[in-house]
């Protein structure tokens, strides 16, 4: 019943995405996670090869550079459907944060940055990341920053500290978020700018622990200094002091990008717990799915899933309508709300395997630890929670 | 954003719907609420004409009948504004359990009793009430009842005691349900039987104080005793034995019509909310709505009755599209997960109007009350999510 | 397991109360319940009597003043018995808010006084309200009041809008919040002064509709308006401008009162959900009991209540050992979450009932209505969690 | 206001304990944490004897054996102290399987036995396991087990397949569940024996990696295979076929020793989520903690941990009292309680921390991978909730 969603288009892509990540990624991904980003590259290689392939590359992108000129709402059912595999948007190129970077640079870099930066981004032959997060200021109020980027004759020199730089480890270039006009306005005072990670001065600290994994290559995040870093004015995108604008624009179809992706996953969990309950032998011919408190987690799942793509499909069909703006209240409903559902599906999932469910002997576990950042990146629920609010009663007068 | 599902008849209908309900029925419901039913008649009666010559009567029903002819995916979308006023459906002529008795006997009565009994109730000359839950028997388990109805001559003769008969008092006719095959399967036992009211033996024992309400007339809900009460065989509905089939057949979109009736109720809630957070002051200059907690709630209350009101115009869709058979697991799903949304809003609503909320001065004290058996009748939530999960686990091969 | 707590008057005590309770109140409580309480006075002075003649008087006075001389411990063991039936307390005169005026007026009152209110108040010939709460201000922050004292000669002249004086109806007298000294600072500029309810200017306007009823008598929520309502100064309580230490004073002591009630509700629901359970048939040979849902809310409630009790225990015990303000944040902590338990404990008790939870057949429901204002009475939660945490925060430095 | 518990012991043990873990854990934590564990052992070792020479040693053990001489009360308020850090237990010698393996050798061991694994157990010489769970059978129905003990003249030879033996890799003995009488009855059946670990056939098949850690040493959970693993009969612990009644009763104390553990934990976190939200600023003189939803989170948690503690201290005290099997109702409903608290609390704390709580900078990441398992391990919550919710309606017939 999303038939009202689904295109032409994705009549036909739908069903091959689906049958690629279930025939040729699934079966391999828990050997793929259980070793470091770097050990897996040739067989993510060749996956992405065979996407190319079949002629399903980069969905998102237009077919002119090379993609399947989706909009948002196509894009979003084939989303889930390459969600349910840990690494399904990266073997297809629309991983987060590269796909955010080709929106970004497609709209607003120059030819030159473009040729430079965006074309091999979109080929998969370099990956990228967004600096944009310090350690030293609340995420959630973003015109708290202390990284600046000075002028000196035709460069920036930037100077800053930023962390959860995410897949930086590897990555040919960052797109930096500095304060370029401090004598601004709090939201006209920081610009974007692009960082190739062999700059000199771009010092990658660490890949910070997360939730007891380092990781590397793609699967990390990173603690970056950048300290007397200096590129040319050139590498600047968009206008300077529109950083947060761009950030916006960025984190809108970000969010809904992620939503997709947490929908792709709590189905993936579904299926894993339905699967469970119907094999699980409790005593000779009960079955851990004749329990009525599994039939309580399988249906409520069931319901709030349903619940979170329908809202999802309606958001990004807005987005696709009117625009990342006027969908902006519905961006936030989704972030805050779906990624609840999420933490619960995958809650109940583990708790359906039992023992195995806290294991890495099943893709659960991953999504526990990765996933438990959803309620905090791109915006704590707490900060979309008060930003829908008070948009909502502005309306009655306050 | 339901644009999706907005026809050029809802465009039309829905604007006037909301007009009626806002300046007619919702300046007079604390004062009709605050009076016995019977005393309050005239003033809905008057109501009630006001729709007829607007033009607005009985939207469900066909516009051969006398309605609007809309579909149930139209129906639910006007619905919603119905019930934004407890009596909204009533003064429409499309409530409960009217509205039901109206859809099973346009289908399935003989023309005879379809003059008699449908046509009036139609006009709204009539009420009409459905008898089947028994105190003895488990609702949960239809197959278990102990009313029967026993062939003499050309008549029934019918012994049996029901209760939550609602609206049984000032009614001119029930549609019992009364086991006519015993020796039957257990789903083929049962039958529909029309009867009369003023048929000797139809005994109202009493109007069943609900919450603190006994009620009366149509906002009431009755034990009945039924002692050898006769009716003539012509007043079968349906086949005999067909009695589960037609009540699942009645209960599905039963079920969808009180999902969006909760919806409109949520929306209500949810209006009452907001503006008492906007208005409501703490300290000078310090409003209600200035709090994180009630942020919170409306944040959390907007994301959530948009969910439902897509699930249950999705499935509404559905059963347009292909019946109630194949949409029952959708109803069941939007059943559990739409009443307890309209739990947690109207909670929220009530804990944001301070001691306020739990007087009769708002309507949202009545809803409280009226409304915790949303989680109840038509199967209790625990019913509707087993019965989901065993749907869904079946297909994993148990 | 409370033995702890269990003192040799209690050993002695407790089985008495709790005979008391099951024989002769909870056989009356739904007759007594379905009538006006005018009607059923004569019943309840009989039982009244009773316990009088049993030795059982209003427990929590002085074996000076004619009670059993207990302390806050070991009233609250004996409150949770007589908490099992809604009119417990009433029959043992120890009932909100007569239970806090008499605590009041024993400390803070003049002999003349006492001799006049507060011993015929012990003696349960007559009854008493707390006139506190303002329709027009916020209760959460006591220090807006638009009620005034002013003194002409020897009297105070009251004027002030008040509602939510509970039992107002059928009062001896009031004991009414009122400004009298405007220019203080705002925790010093309220009185508490006694009215008796014969006096000219104390207008009963109504009795608040709360939750689908009007009530009366000792159930019962009054309006009223002060109009120029003149009473001498000896009827003030306590110093002039000492109305918030003392109304804190009383609260106090209230709120444990309260929580240990809530204890005695949430356990004799408890009780019939598990009969309810044991004894309701799904199907042959298989009880509602069965159900792991069910099981699931026993063993839930289970757990919750007994932290409950502990928690209300320990912080009884403290308050008798060092005082009200020392336990100041104790008893804000039991407020919110007993109050939070007892709604899910009733919450799902009804829905173990199914219909016949919804109905008044049950006392249930009579908790579901009067209860839903424990989260908003003697402040609502959100004042509570802020209050704790604000004062946890403090030893962090802010 | 838990003095009702405060022993002498306890007034006496408990600052030096506080002051150790306080002092010379917590400082080191996340650097021993970061490492492998047997990269720690010196630092661990270290702190073992410091805590030997301050007369702290193995607080649980009597004082014969070189303990401190607690019952299970007093050893739970110490034990929450130690918990503050995730090595508390062990540096105290104290922390399970071993303090299992302890109490079960001290109580049903020969004496050679004794001598040869109790006595260097007890002084930290050596570590044990607990070889129960199996992968192939769901571990909450216990009698479904597939290791078989065959009697081969003096021996047992022993065949099975366990996993999440925890802390296998590097103890120097087992104690194995084993099916020894397959005819008995389904809770006579098993055995335990020990099975040294360099034993032939007992096989480690690896350390299974658990929410993202393979682990080793004492933080591991091992995968082993018993092939033909010869023991002699001497090796029995207790009785033959008394295996269930003695994880029966290993594991009642083990419940209440993770429960104490989990309410030092929530502390901790507690803490934690305080001095964030007092010192992270949103905004020039706006602190987290000023925030409404902080409040609540700090509020409830503040709540729920006293309602832990309460309820887990008063199980204690209750076992201590009566033993093990009288408190057996008591254990499962802290079990449950508390588990559900602690993850409450920990997710609370995480979600304060913003980006910061996903990483390993703080010990709660930690602890949300390494507690997942607090609603699996020694019993799921959901066969907690129905064994006790089945004792309970057992008293109402059922």
């Amino acid at each position: 019943m999303i038939d009202l969603f689904v295109t032409e288009k994705v009549k036909e892509l739908g069903p091959q995405v689906k049958k690629f990540i279930d025939d040729e990624l699934i079966p391999k991904e828990l050997e793929i996670l259980s070793k470091p980003f770097s050990e897996s590259q040739d067989v993510l290689n060749d996956l992405r090869n065979r996407v190319k392939s079949l002629g399903l590359w980069a969905p998102h992108l237009s077919v002119h550079d090379g993609g399947l000129g989706l909009n948002m709402m196509e894009f979003a059912i084939l989303s889930e459907e390459m969600a349910k595999s840990p690494l399904g948007h990266y073997v297809f190129n629309c991983q987060a944060p590269d796909i955010g970077n080709m929106e970004l640079l497609e709209k607003y870099a120059s030819q030159s940055i473009k040729d430079r930066f965006l074309k091999p981004l979109m080929q998969g032959e370099i990956r990228s990341c967004f600096s944009m997060t310090e350690p030293e200021y609340a995420g959630s109020n973003p015109v708290m920053m202390g990284t600046v980027a000075e002028k000196q004759g035709d460069n920036y020199v930037i100077n800053g500290h930023k962390w959860f730089t995410s897949s930086a480890d590897g990555s040919a270039f960052a797109v930096v978020m500095a304060v370029t006009n401090p004598e601004a306005g709090p939201y006209q005072r920081a610009s974007m700018i692009i960082v190739p990670t062999d700059t000199p001065g771009f010092n990658l600290v660490r890949n910070i622990p997360i939730m007891g994994e380092v990781g590397d290559g793609y699967i990390s995040h990173a603690e970056i200094k950048y300290e007397n870093c200096v590129v040319p004015q050139e590498n600047l995108v968009g206008e300077e002091g529109a950083g947060f604008v761009l950030a916006q624009e960025r984190l809108g179809p970000g969010r809904i990008h992620h939503c997709m992706r947490w929908i792709g996953i709590s189905e993936r969990a579904f299926d894993m717990m339905c699967k469970r309950a119907a094999t699980r032998e409790l005593a000779p011919g009960k079955k851990l799915g004749h329990q009525q408190t599994i039939q309580n987690w399988i249906a409520e799942s069931r319901a709030e899933i349903n619940a979170a793509r329908y809202m999802v499909l309606h958001a990004a069909k807005k987005l696709d309508e009117v625009g990342t703006k006027a969908a902006r209240l519905d961006i936030s409903t989704i972030k805050f709300y779906v990624a609840d559902i999420l933490m619960k599906v995958l809650d109940r999932a583990i708790q359906t395997h039992g023992a195995l469910g806290i294991t890495e002997d099943t893709v659960l576990s991953f999504w526990y630890r990765h996933e438990r950042g959803a309620r905090i990146y791109d915006g704590p629920d707490e900060v979309h929670k008060s930003s829908l609010a008070k948009n909502i009663l502005k309306q009655y007068g306050i």
